[in-house]
């Protein structure tokens, strides 16, 4: 079976870095296939990386190595990764950036849970996986650039990894990866579900981070910003005006039939949704 | 010969949304190759869809399975579709947005013409092709969402084709499909020939409905607004200012040299452009 | 191996142009790989393609087939050319695009040197590459538009070349290829070293045509627009405002710590930049 390997950056569209990282791996394994996640996270913006990350790798066959290259620290001191999942394979500057997948992989009761996203903390890495720190320059492509690992670390450590080099290969094993802490929902005093928009698409749609799983079972009703909207529809169509829905993650989802909840709402991630039974 | 996939949507580029349906399609076959036609038509806009899909599909192999997705009505109950003509297989909403291709299938005698794009109508499916109802719930991936059947209906019934199962296993088949009326030019009491703005590109090109078969044989004059042009060149550089030329799909295109010719003319689809014989 | 084939061009996300390029290479050679370079050089920019490709075609595996489509003459006199050199093989139109890597071919000694983009000039091909003027029917696809070259010349004849079609095939040698001057820096009387921006990424980082190997052994300083720039770092993080660093191209870049440099200096492509020894 030919590998896959995906990559997911802030390179936009413009230039030739994500080409010079398919590049570099092709180079080293014309075999693999190579898919772009996206490379319009914008620049910098880690969070942003992390969650969309947690919501597609996976649907990719199971193996498959995901390159993440949000990396304003490149250069710098800050450790580049290999986290190795029961199901995918990740590589990554240790940022922050893969706090979504290990949250995931944890039993709820060690999530590191806050209300919004703050500060990196050091954190076990999962006792279902493995962390490497690269350090092994034997697979990487000299002369190294200070300020494009992506091309002339992260690429060749994928090719070899998807040629089927243990990842114990590429460096020591680590016992924690920097995380920062993931926001979950939490009930008020008056029992309401409270969480925050995570991600808003490129519809307009808000993702929050309120699992179908956390919602009541009777009728709802849901606040966001000035706006309440009374219980879920089944499809985008179903009403007029703003929608609540579960999204194709899971999720609650806030909606605008045919045009842009985030315009009329005026929303941001990070922006309060409230979940209240019915009365 | 690795079977080839084509995606078509109005997912942008910034989410995962097409990244989720090569995960999907790579899961169950991993020696197809996915190509992007482009994931940038206007949010719901299912005419333009329809048109680009009807220029490009006859330059892949015979055979390639091309997956559509422009979808306002996902979860409501428009019905998904294959369709397999002669030449390939296409995978979409029932939403009109095959009107181009069905219209290219038809002898010209049964076509559905109008002047402009109007309302959807049911319509015969050609003799020499085959429709089916998507409705085998066995090559979904479940659970399905209500609000992404690319990722969970579209891409695994594309992936499934793709290793040779038979399209009629994935549903029962259908007489009719939906389409909108394909706008046509027409001769009007002067013997002018009359047409359309289809599609303008990224170059401000505009493309029209005009087909090089129809032009009258002499020296001809193009109305477009308010500007007129004598003739027609052989490229771009031929003549200064505006230019008419035969496209690269066989139709009359208006371009300027090296510059915008929407912009300079204000134009937008649906313009109307007149072609007279010279006097 | 399955054989590498890239696109370049102008063509953006939103048309078809590419996806039919890919079409007809699949159709000719269904176990190509082809890959995407961008396809957002800015329209007709056939300086900025032709910079860019010289910073991205090393990367790729040996035999690669790279194809330009910076084709504003299209349909005109200009011809077609294949260019074969040691390690890579390029497909693209006579008109400049090709400047960088035929510079990058030569002894310093008969490169073509000038402060700034100029004229296009007759240039002897390498000794060590060979020109083919691409003018053999027999490979390419019939009818063939006046507008759309990339797909109906350039894509079938890199895919023919892509099965081991010796490239003699597709036409007759030619000694010379049009190229324009490459801007290479140069010592003022003062002895400061002058060079200027080539290119500005998404990030807003701007890269000079100043070579590390041209820099002074001993403390520098650089002076770009009003500012002036003490020394070089060794990462994007090292320092506050902006950094002076050696790029992932080798060549001299200034940048903005997680900000956008062209921005903060109101900087064009062509900008004057100058090191001076520090005092």
């Amino acid at each position: 079976m030919p590998p896959v390997i995906t990559l997911t950056s802030d390179f936009g569209n413009q230039d030739v870095y994500a080409a010079s990282m398919k590049g570099v791996i092709l180079s080293i394994n014309q075999h693999a296939t190579v898919i772009d996640i996206t490379h319009n996270i914008k620049s910098y913006n880690v969070e942003k990386a992390a969650f969309i990350l947690s919501t597609v790798y996976h649907h990719f066959p199971s193996g498959t190595i995901h390159v993440v290259i949000i990396d304003p620290g490149v250069g710098s001191q800050r450790k580049a990764v290999i986290l190795k999942t029961p199901s995918a394979i990740f590589i990554a500057p240790d940022n922050g950036v893969l706090s979504y997948i290990i949250d995931g992989l944890e039993p709820p009761s060690s999530q590191l849970q806050s209300a919004t996203v703050a500060e990196l903390n050091q954190k076990q890495v999962p006792a279902n996986s493995k962390a490497i720190s690269i350090s092994n320059q034997k697979y990487w492509s000299h002369p190294v650039s200070t300020t494009f690992h992506g091309r002339d670390i992260f690429a060749p450590v994928a090719a070899h990894l998807s040629m089927g080099i243990p990842a114990e290969e590429f460096g020591e094993v680590l016992d924690s990866l920097y995380v920062f802490p993931v926001p979950h929902p939490y009930h008020d005093v008056e029992g309401n579900l409270n969480g925050i928009v995570l991600y808003i698409d490129h519809f307009g749609n808000l993702f929050t981070n309120i699992s179908e799983h956390n919602l009541p079972q009777g009728k709802i009703s849901i606040t966001v910003g000035h706006h309440k909207i009374s219980g879920l529809s089944t499809c985008y169509r179903q009403s007029e005006g703003l929608t609540a829905i579960i999204s194709s993650n899971g999720y609650l989802e806030i909606a605008l039939k045919e045009g842009n909840a985030a315009q009329l709402l005026c929303s941001r991630v990070g922006e309060h949704v409230k979940v209240s039974e019915h009365q």
